[in-house]
């Protein structure tokens, strides 16, 4: 199953260098999930070829322009789209209010159901769940209320090891073996031991989108052990004192939360406009956490298996 | 002095084949007016190298989204470009409302005075009034209040014919021609008719922005002999059912107001994203009203002296 993730956009406060604000794609099997919607986003997902219509879900982190601008236009947009399917938005109280005034004053009657879920930025709440997968909040440290996303599958059930597997099991033994179970014959006594007949579990992989913040090592608990974390580096680390005072971070604190939480794969980005060459994030960064790539539009991080 | 119509965008409802929303930066004098401002205007501000600090007035038709999506990321952009000038609104009831409503809940405090202008939608008002310059309103027809544009430079003065004028002419008597007054000596006899020393003062231009509306005739008496006028299109003439019904115009229909009105010239826009090739709006529209032009992205339309 797909667990990828596509960069729509990571430039922070305005677009520069064919950057452009917030908003990152998430596939995880059968699921479209949109983080963030900076202004544009639509034209992105057009762009890239993504099936705008499969997104049911969106997560907006908070309400500065560049992390949700893009929103109301998207919403017209999927209605112009003939969709059908209910919307969920998941958002910092008020963002419900931005969209229904906005709305109220177009006179449109969009053609499918919105639902609003406000988040509570203090807290970590989760957010969604279902067989597969399990999304909670994220509680960050930013001038307004804020919250990161973590995303991570359930564990998974044990693989039928098909070289092992007596050619004459029945189909509920198959099931018993696939819920961990032993089969037994009609007495009770073990005929297979469970482990005899399967593999372990594939891995169940994590990420956790982490912007806007400060440097914050409370985080730390939710995200450790996750296989890809996205965290916030506005700045160089040389502007650290101007990082703390506007509440970002720069690419050492997001090398230092990277390496805390012993993470897998760190991604960086929110770039301030001030900074063309990308390249030195990547060096400072990778100087305190090796494993780390730069979020570029465009580009698709996958978490393996 | 420059009057000079840059074209920002000129699709409607959902971009496509690399055509944005709708977006105009009509340059007079030393006046840089935005009309309408649609998602991602910022951005082709930018990419047009637009002065977007000049800037001090909007002018926003109607509340589509498509119409005014780009503005709150305008407005930030022009903090973060650390603007101090006032900056002038002209929207419909409403408009307001949905910019306080952000910048509340972005708790941003921007560093210059917005002064919100409230259109009355049914009537024609004078919304801007200089030395050079008048700028009214246009009822429209649509499916929300919606309202045009209208800006026309002021009578100007005689200019001085330097070939005829006498050397020993005083300032005062200089004025008294640019007055259009005669000079006269100090009992009050005529010594020179104005007209003798002075030339024809150049034309008074005239820009007119009707968008979004249906065909109606009624905007004549107010567009009446400009010379350009920028009228919707947005459906070929064989969707003339369907241009009625959602109050839009068709090529034809905008061919016919162009020529009812005698314009000087007419710029067709705010195409339907169902049409890739926009020639046939040219073709139809030329069949009823010769002097038409597209309104192409990037493109400048000038209105000569």
């Amino acid at each position: 199953l797909p667990f990828s993730l596509k960069i729509l956009g990571a430039n922070s406060a305005t677009p520069a260098y064919g950057r452009h604000h917030t908003a990152q794609l998430l596939n995880i099997g059968n699921h479209h999930f949109l983080i963030d919607c900076g202004e544009g986003t639509q034209e992105r997902l057009k762009t890239y070829k993504a099936k705008t219509l499969k997104i049911n879900q969106i997560f907006i982190s908070h309400l500065h322009g560049d992390h949700y601008l893009g929103l109301m236009g998207l919403i017209y947009t999927m209605h112009l789209l003939k969709r059908k399917d209910d919307l969920h938005i998941f958002g910092q109280r008020g963002l419900k209010e931005i969209i229904i005034t906005q709305l109220k004053y177009s006179e449109s009657r969009i053609h499918y159901r919105i639902h609003f879920h406000e988040l509570n930025p203090e807290i970590s709440e989760t957010l969604f769940e279902d067989e597969i997968l399990l999304i909670k909040s994220i509680p960050l440290t930013h001038r307004i209320a804020c919250s990161g996303f973590l995303f991570q599958e359930k564990e998974k059930p044990v693989r039928i090891n098909k070289a092992k597997l007596p050619q004459d099991i029945s189909l509920q033994n198959i099931i018993r073996l696939k819920n961990g179970l032993d089969i037994l014959d009609d007495d009770g006594n073990l005929i297979y031991k469970n482990t005899e007949l399967t593999l372990p579990p594939r891995r169940s992989r994590s990420y956790a989108f982490c912007s806007d913040t400060k440097y914050d090592a409370s985080i730390i608990p939710y995200i450790k052990n996750i296989d890809l974390l996205y965290h916030e580096a506005t700045f160089l680390a040389d502007k650290e004192e101007w990082a703390n005072l506007t509440f970002h971070s720069t690419t050492t604190q997001a090398g230092l939360i990277a390496k805390s939480a012993e993470v897998g794969k760190l991604a960086i980005g929110h770039y301030s406009a001030r900074y063309k060459d990308l390249s030195p994030f990547l060096n400072e960064t990778q100087q305190i956490f090796k494993n780390t790539v730069l979020a570029i539009e465009g580009e698709t991080i996958d978490v393996e298996d």
